[in-house]
């Protein structure tokens, strides 16, 4: 106990201290806060008290705090202490004697659309009596969860594995939105697709972008859906009978993004091929329009080429009408190129299969 | 009971009571209705009964008036409650001490097609000697199990859950026509695609619909057949053994829709390989037809331009005939390249690939 | 029996009876035939017996009779008759106290070719003592089985199952030619692709097809595999020991059909890409040959363009042999752009690769 | 015994008797040779022996001895003899009461390439005290084991199953050399792609014949690693505890192999990505070819043209410098426009990128 | 022994023995080494000894005497040394009664680039109270964990599974700068060929050897995810339960590599469709270029060709104004065509969309 102390001593008396402690205290109806780090081995070793305590550590003396009190007062495993503070894990749960350790991602509101899907990191300890959570940017999640229980008890009321189903709870359904936008996205980006003018990379770039994004979604949901799995399932003895069901609704709500996610996934690589097959008939149009063009006045030109022969004799010359001549035929070919153009249906059928269709 | 009778007060005297109520007394040789809220509990109580409690709740206060008898009375867990009124859950089952809830996904066959595949929920629970049914959206197949019932009491006389069987079946039922319906727009997407005149998007954005379509059919079908699967196997003890063969045969109707809309899944990816391919094709066709063009006309005009030269010494312009030969020369040329793009197989050979094959 | 006994009645006394009823007595050289339904209930109840009844119920009224027998005499599971008499069943195998229920699927080889994957149904019931087919088309296979117990009891001595694995072993023989007949598709396909002299949609709707049945030969394979691996590893207890290894062995045929359907699956996915590469790489013969053809005739309609000018001060078209100079010059020029062509391989290139290869 | 007799009789007179057996006798130090069948029951009597037989049959008759002893000598199951006989059997293995039967695939060095992936059957036969192989093809690798066991008997020592693992580890041993040329053809396409002068087939169906044969590596490769999977972990009660590892080692040299042939498919798979990348790339070049040149002689052409017209009063016509002004400014816009497409980035910059990036 | 005492005379002279030993005796403060082979017996047999003998084996000397000392002291499994000195494994692990042997890859650091994804092999054996490292190549990973444990005897005090955890953890966190080059290279691809000028096969060859680097690392990280899975889950003695959370600890770090590695390949084979589709964007922007150019030429010519045509009598051609005229109608042509293809889309866009996304 002696670091703790020191810690205490240079600490606690900091305004900053970066953590809040809950107390439930079983029967009462209002949670308690206000406690210090040397306080928590009493209120802990009371197994009728539900006590959450929540790590918001920004900055390096922060984390260092914080660093002291997982391992000296609640002596958690120096790996999980140690995966806490690493920033690149993945969603994962781990058991231990006394506790369980689990990483979940959250989405970062402000940052995540569906071009650029970003998630923070919330690491959680489950104990008998106790939740710990420890992050390193806020969560809106955790926010309203604290708001819930300072004025309702409710959540506390079935122990703390209840407590830490409230917070994965409100994770999962941030997503939502976020899986809402990748539907908009899509239907938006083939629309943009469908309609674009001319081709230009900037849709490429954001289908692109969206695919990345559904790719992140997907690793992070799957992984997700594994440690809520596990857990839901009854694996792990410090989540009892009664509370399994609500773990298996944010089980079930993930089980739904992962699904999405995997059809984004198709369906964004079909933006692909619609994108493709969209420039690929714009070549058509475009090569139709060069051809019909070159049919139409190569001929004419010709025929003006071979009435500016020098040769001495060319009767047609000679005739009073013949300029005249020489213009109605031309006019005549244009006319019956544009008809045969027409006949094959490479101008002026731009609405029928419209019509046909709807 | 407070609860509920208020309820009782405010409610039952409407007309517009959003549950019906069907009674199967053991021996009995009818199906009898009309029961109000307040009998449940003493007809839920003799197990020799089989009741069936439909509830269709279209506006909110139907919503409330339900979710109060479901949590009263029957003393569902309330998140399955909850489940009930959400509106984006996918097919899944729970089990619990007295009951099994699970939710189904029926078609809206008014609003699905090929092209937009759209489904309803179904809530249900199955007790000893009850099924309650949960929708906010009517359903013919409920229509049909009532008129059925009416009619014979058979489907009762084998208990609950076989009178569950039978809502499930019909509801599988109706997935098939809609099945059938995305086979026929795949072939008759592609041949469309195979005979399109012009490159045009209205096919592209159809294709893309029923990727979609389809895509959402797998999802929806993949979960019900894991539903059905879990039910099937005797994971339940709601079900008796004599009873599973008829969910087993409701599953294997699933899987072959699941198996169905995975082939579709491939099908439908293939049209857009054709559909590309047919644009390649076209592609050539137009550009055979510009380079023919530009390659006839060009070394007529070439010669018509050597000929309009204004050199004082060209021998050939003084001559006579000069004109007729030189014409004659062009007429020569082009026929000569007519040939040469006919054997080249550019030209003329419409059919003949058609003949060799069939 | 008395509804038996009515269709005894109307029925046996017709010619067209859709039934025949095979029994190899223990010991006995021969099988023995034309029994009627009346003599099945002491046939059957001999377990040293070993009776085959096969149903062919091509119109309705034997389809009503075969329906009684199925349910009445043997007292078959209402769900497997029905299953029979449905037409859309997938492969499938359900386990029951006294036999075994199994759906296999036969080719059809008159129209089936790997353009058109098509099969029929074939319901068999496995007792202890007895096989049942039930069919609505006919079936080489089962017509070779007859023939065979005719001929020789071999197949009988060794019990029902050996019989059904006898009649399996034929279905699924037949299937060889076909997978056959689809690499044969796909090679000669292949072929055509790379030969063919203009685009066309032929080819492609071979493709589609081959695709099609393909998918279709997976899908029907892959149930029927898992049918013959539950009935291959001892999961049933109708079928003893030592005839597994027979089972496993058809199983082993099934085995190797569905791994060449996966692989044809991709082999013809394969053939789409090499459409699409021919047809592109033929784009690009095509817009070789017009830009070789215009880069030609373009500079040489430029310089008699010149020399048609009409300025008064041209020197060159006074010179007496400014003609034949202006003629070298555009001979020339078209010489030295053929070289130039020839040298970045645009022409007079076309067997080279070929001869470095081989 | 009476129909080995005659066998007997008629054949083992004969010196082609397609039939090697070898024997070693415990604390012998070499093997015995030169063994007639009708010794064969008095040495596997012998439980100390360790006796290898190999039938090599390339003719009809041959095999009709073959069967004779296998059936009735050995005793072996009549479908597993039979499985010898067929020629398009997958790898498998199947366990009998005395003995395990196993077919694998041998490449075929002189006929296999990269190309055409080819293989040949050895059927093995493991008892308590002998192996027997059946082949109609010749084998390298078993003309090295029986090299190495004239030289050492130290294969003999450990057993038969020992003896068995021999074989198969040389036979998987001479799917390496075959499986790096797969590596290189793959890198040799890959090249020929980026330099292909001119769009051609044959690099097309090359590609295609290598993904046929990197198909069938695949699909053998992975059943042959299911057999030594089972055989490796112990299922089979024919191989003892201490020869497992060296069945491990084969399995762990298959799977290196099957693993390998999973990464060629997805390689070759993009070789087609590549050649259309490519094609694409030089239909652009192409196009920008044709563009360039018909954008330079067009207005040439058109100035040549305009001072071609036949107006009386064209004022620079009469200038004495009027042609050579016209010839400049012709030069001046050709200029001009190499100079625009040589900004645009259209020529001169074959190599710069190629800079850049080393 | 003997064997051992020969090399022993032979080699332990020498300087260069290629073989490092750490012994750590309990309670002690420090490692000691300089050992010699005489003395590893002794060593071993004192199990509270924690030893560590790396063998590096740069050159055939080094690998008999290795070969030597592996076989005669440690009296491994004669497969499993064999297994040390072929250079073409995959990553596993083999469980024998005395020892666990495993093969790891590490990256090596100065090849390894993401477009050239290389490895280098490691052998490890774990006993009760030693770990044996080969390798013919240097590790740096190895050089750190020497440095380490001279430094502070932590990592031996938890016995020897500990010691080789500490090795592995090196070496896996040795693969995270290459797997985040990846990303990079992936992200600088993309933004290469959205801005690439030219169509060139150097970005092509850059993306194909970034597909086989990735297919490597896939599958390299696959099999070691195998390898570190079967350990950390507890299935081998030799690692006590209190040091399994180190070795999931490593596990969970190669799962993200892994997963990492399987998104990679996904957004490789989409560099591809954007490299594809920036061409086929390429060929649409050449292509309207040739049509603008061609359009606004031909008919200009055309109109020149008619006032060059030698009618005698063309009125326009004796008016005085007729040359100016036919040039003002020639420049409105060309300027209705420009504003044309102005509002068609075709020219003057350039920036627009991109205006409006952002």
């Amino acid at each position: 106990m002696l670091i703790v102390k020191t810690t205490d001593n240079r600490q606690l008396t900091a305004d900053n201290f970066p953590m809040e402690i809950f107390v439930y205290r079983k029967g009462s109806d209002a949670v308690e806060e206000n406690f210090a780090v040397k306080d928590l081995p009493e209120i802990l070793a009371d197994r009728n008290n539900v006590v959450w305590i929540d790590f918001l550590s920004e900055k390096p003396e922060e984390l260092a705090c914080a660093k002291d009190v997982l391992l000296n007062v609640f002596k958690f495993h120096y790996l999980t202490v140690e995966d806490c503070f690493e920033t690149r894990n993945q969603p994962k749960v781990e058991v231990f004697p006394d506790y369980l350790y689990l990483i979940v991602h959250g989405v970062k509101p402000e940052e995540t659309s569906s071009a650029n899907f970003v998630t923070k990191e919330l690491d959680c300890f489950l104990g008998e009596n106790y939740v710990v959570t420890f992050h390193t940017e806020r969560f809106r999640s955790i926010k309203n969860v604290k708001q819930q229980i300072r004025n309702n008890t409710f959540a506390c009321r079935r122990g703390a594995s209840y407590l830490l189903h409230q917070i994965l709870d409100q994770i999962v359904d941030l997503y939502m939105p976020i899986v809402d936008e990748f539907d908009d996205s899509i239907n938006n980006l083939e629309e943009r697709v469908f309609q674009m003018q001319k081709s230009n990379n900037v849709i490429l770039e954001e289908i692109m972008d969206l695919r990345r994004s559904v790719a992140r979604l997907k690793r992070i949901s799957t992984r997700q859906l594994d440690v809520l799995h596990s857990i839901s399932h009854g694996e792990f003895p410090q989540i009892p009978e009664n509370v399994l069901p609500f773990y298996r609704d944010v089980h079930d709500h993930l089980l739904r993004i992962s699904d999405l996610a995997e059809s984004y996934r198709d369906l964004v690589s079909g933006l692909f091929d619609i994108h493709f097959s969209v420039v690929a008939n714009k070549t058509n149009d475009i090569l139709k329009f060069l051809s019909i063009f070159s049919a139409i006045w190569l001929p004419l030109s010709f025929i003006a080429g071979v009435y500016g022969m020098n040769f001495e004799n060319i009767p047609e010359l000679k005739s009073k009408y013949g300029y005249y001549v020489a213009l109605s035929a031309m006019f005549f070919i244009a006319a019956a190129l544009i008809v045969y153009f027409w006949r094959k249906g490479w101008i002026f059928q731009k609405d029928e299969e419209k019509k046909v269709d709807n």
